[in-house]
């Protein structure tokens, strides 16, 4: 196993003899810093309840829509990878079709951190994920996951976790977060994410019914849109009560707009009769962005938002495995014409903070740098979903740096519902922040001296800053 | 000669020497390997006739608008490159201004593929390319060309080509491509591809007439709509017997579209009277998109297509030289939104391949990958056109990879009608193949092992596989 | 001082060693060539009456948005860096605030113009650029910008400025360029620049005001719509009697538009009363784009055009002070579709010279390098604004170079009001080409001798043939 290229101590870093040199004393600063994760999907009840993983196919494959897309691409029913719940297909054998096709995801992120997460965290070999023996690295996992010591919670501490966000469902009781934050044996913080985009999009399955549950629930009485306005601020109060520092937004476009509240309250009434059109729910939404924005300024939750991806597209996977299952498609995003009513009004608004995530890369250089560049309430979001993986994030620092400089950024966003592969992620990205920094002082752009303080700063302070943790 | 940069051994890999050491012995793998090129633009009977090329001029300069263009924006007029047929200039005249402007071409891919051909295919040294010896040069091309060995059928076998499709006409008879295979003393695979662009666009000179012809030729007695659906099926079918393997689509955007049979004869008989507004046309079309995909899951052919590129925008210099002569150019484009009718109706059809290309460098991360990291029928295609040249095709090797894998790509395209110009367009992709590779072994991110095993699936199987060769 | 990074001979050049020391040499070849400034927003009059600089924080500070807007982000604001004129601020208090935060440039363009300008024009350290020593600093700078040599007549000399364009109000009578033509004594050029976007834009504050003005001062007694034409063809040929070598136009998009003189009259009337639609506006802009060029065919000015901006979109930051305040954001162009009817029309016009300049990247490869590559009248504009920054001008060259090779530039632009930044920007620009350069020199794409031959005329004879200096 000391052969394998994951515990190489250069790995990620430039291939420049002297480059390398310092990028390798950069990363030491940050090697060892605390994940500090703003935003991602794990299950908060799985920690609180500290449950036993059940087998390797349900931890690292089955439910990681970044792998099973990759597999279906090659040709893998995604009902013989176990995805989305029952399935005819046993464990072992899903396992055995991943471990077939292993090689596919050589020069990707999900592969990079995978065998990461072999080496590093189960103690495996990666050379041995291929079919003949599926079956013993198989085996090798879930004697590893059945050890006492491979729980949520310890884990938490070997990753050495100090902050995880979740997202949530507005009406979630968010019990699980406050078992977690009274016990006091428990010393990561395990914060919950507001995330209304169910109760916001007309199109969106049974959205009149959670609007309807969402009204019922937190609108202290009143009702239509009133109602909802109020509920929707009670549950942002509730979140902010049980920890949260941000509510999140996966919006169809950058779109905000500010409407009366009449006109807001004649579209929400059409969107609960379900006889809006399209135009018109992308304007209710575009309404509740800006609203949201409005809100933040009130109660100080950070406001996430990541734009143009066209959810669930193909139709037949969605009604056989449900979402999250590999077919979200990004498109093109205008966060510089849509944000205008919204920044206008808020930008400069005493502690809102505002941080716009893209797998748009298009944007970076020619819209959020500007915007970051001179809003103090805009922070840059970390390279987001696709763009994640090495090459993409220095594309990034590369297209952001040279108008925003260092200091306006959102830290390393995982995103991630792969809770195995949190220190993999990190480090990674740690990584990549090393090299670009190391070209920079290599080019005499900045002093090596300074690139200690940046780096550190990048990883630790940033993240701290953007979600005011 | 020896003295030439196209001799260089090390051309076009990473200036690291540690970098470079790993890219030379990756690219030694496939040096040699066959040439396929499933899509070009290369005359079926030239070679079935062995047809002798005339002069350096008409071989290349005239037809080869990627060079013409760039003498054209320095100020020569098309008439003394004797584009479009007709010319008061002689050959050798043309062949002097070409000289004297051949520096502009430094920097270019085209540059660099004429460079490799002087040196390669001709035995001259690219040094000798400037006005003062543009006669000598003129003449020992001429030399070269009169060489009974300088025949097409000779050079098919002297370059390599195991598979080259040509672009066709789908009211061509494949008369040259029947000979071809019917040639037991030919042994390259010269395959013919359907092309119905002209037969589709109500805005295309004469689609009427042709569409006419087309119904005539093949509809089956047929009239109107359903008439000219059947003769498409029925060219497809005679393209398939001919050894076709692909369908190619130059349409104007990435839309697709799903319309009911009379809604799509109504907008028909629009188009065949000339009455269709611009929606229309572009509606008709993204149907025909759509109805093409229908069609190639029945008969099996490859559809590929790209769009986003306005055709002939120089009205003068297309009246006076015709189509193709360097003023297409390229816009934005949306496959994420386009593509979704298509997909999601036979997106997971068994045996459906489609192939995107682009000139919008822009959707290589957002888009292409995302879509071919889901879709098994969805295949990468290569950079096209203007991004066929190594920073470019390093740029989408880095934009692609990390979401999809190396599985997932179609193989090099040539695309060219610029005959003498393949093998050198083959190995440069080859070379920066080898590059992007072998950076990734330095960053230890690949096994340097997989890197020589990637390096022979990218160049050989994967045209085999994404084509079905 | 020695220990700067500013005085590093090796700064912004690539870290490979092999790569470097070419590089190094082709700088040497321009390092001291003289400063082209064809297009910038340096004001005549301080030149021609040799006008003392005020302060530091006056010099250096309020009137660089670049800087300004930076320091906003990170929560300072505007009134404390004295913005827009008036403040209850000291200058020194100003500069001290500065100070305070220049860390936060650290990686950006104007943190290192402004390093470099530290070091080389005021000759004090960078690393004495902090809070504790903001006093001395402040105090440093002040003595040497009261040096009798400090005055913008000598630093033009001791910059070695040859040629710089400054950019002017129609009605502006010019003479401050007159008195340094005029100026036997004064050997540099300081040519105006007609930029007539405030009397196109119905949008604009005082539009109508503005434009009857101009009627008023040239329309030679003709009224509305005509008199407007003939007032600005009758402007245009006063700039070019005093020395103007071209116009320069912000408009909104890349559209530009054929209207009859009926329809466009007809718009005019519309905008002068206020009662056109915002379709409206852009359409009469699109058209007075048009009539621009047509205008340029005639007269010979070269015709920079540089769409895509939203202009002030905080609007309490512009009420309190003033426009170019640093929150201008770029957004998305075509140019593709938006220049048709203008390249149709004069795309190959005898003298023509356009230069369209961008902020959105995406366009690089995909439209300008392919509109370059065939349109004579064509010239890739350097990379504007945001994108003039090292890593940024090197994707751009990366970008439009395999297609359009290095005859077809502009020439490195400065767009700058920050006078004492330009040589450290023409300087940055050098040392980027000479990376480039070297690049390809070191992948023998080309030769070391071409590559001599090609920065001097990147750096000294592009600029002079796209200006037509």
């Amino acid at each position: 196993m000391s052969s394998s290229i994951a515990n190489h101590p250069d790995r990620l870093l430039p291939a420049d003899p002297g480059v390398r040199a310092i990028a390798r004393s950069l990363h030491k600063d940050v090697e060892n810093l605390p994940i500090i994760s703003p935003h991602g999907h794990v299950d908060a009840a799985m920690i609180a309840n500290d449950t036993p993983f059940p087998d390797p196919t349900a931890l690292l494959l089955s439910p990681d829509h970044y792998v099973t897309r990759l597999l279906h691409a090659n040709g893998v029913p995604l009902e013989q990878l176990r995805v989305g719940g029952t399935s005819e297909i046993g464990a072992l054998d899903a396992w055995r079709t991943f471990c077939a096709n292993w090689k596919a995801f050589d020069g990707t992120a999900s592969g990079y951190w995978l065998r990461q997460e072999f080496v590093d965290v189960f103690g495996i070999d990666d050379l041995d994920i291929r079919e003949e023996t599926a079956e013993a690295t198989f085996n090798a996992l879930q004697a590893k996951i059945d050890e006492p010591g491979f729980r949520p919670r310890a884990l938490m501490d070997s990753f050495n976790i100090e902050v995880m966000a979740t997202t949530d469902d507005p009406l979630d009781d968010l019990s699980a977060h406050r078992a977690l934050a009274d016990d006091a044996s428990f010393t990561s913080r395990v914060l919950p994410t507001f995330r209304p985009d169910a109760y916001i999009k007309f199109w969106g399955a049974d959205f009149a019914a959670k609007a309807d549950a969402l009204i019922q629930a937190a609108g202290q009485g009143a009702t239509g849109y009133d109602g909802y306005m109020a509920a929707m601020a009670n549950r942002r109060a509730y979140f902010v009560e049980h920890g949260a520092v941000s509510s999140d937004h996966g919006s169809h476009s950058a779109a905000t707009l500010k409407l009366s509240r009449d006109e807001a309250a004649a579209l929400f009434a059409k969107g609960m009769a379900g006889t809006a059109s399209t135009a018109e729910a992308f304007a209710f939404e575009a309404h509740m962005m800006y609203q949201q924005a409005a809100m933040a300024v009130e109660d100080g939750l950070v406001m996430t938002m990541h734009p143009g991806v066209h959810r669930n597209t193909h139709a037949a996977t969605l009604e056989a495995f449900g979402p999250d299952t590999g077919h979200d498609i990004p498109f093109a995003v205008d966060f510089a014409t849509g944000l205008q009513p919204l920044l206008n009004d808020f930008g400069t608004a005493k502690g809102f903070h505002f941080i716009p995530f893209t797998i748009d890369e298009t944007v970076f250089s020619r819209e959020i740098a500007p915007l970051a560049g001179f809003y103090p309430s805009v922070f840059i979001g970390a390279p987001w979903w696709f763009l994640d993986a090495p090459d993409a994030m220095m594309r990034f620092r590369s297209a952001v740096t040279e108008t925003a400089g260092f200091s306006r950024s959102s830290g390393f966003i995982d995103d991630t519902r792969a809770f195995c592969s949190i220190p993999a992620r990190h480090d990674a990205s740690r990584r990549v922040e090393a090299s670009f920094l190391a070209r920079l002082v290599a080019e005499h752009r900045i002093t090596e001296e300074r690139a200690h303080e940046i780096i550190v700063d990048i990883v630790d302070a940033a993240p701290r800053r953007a979600f005011k943790l």
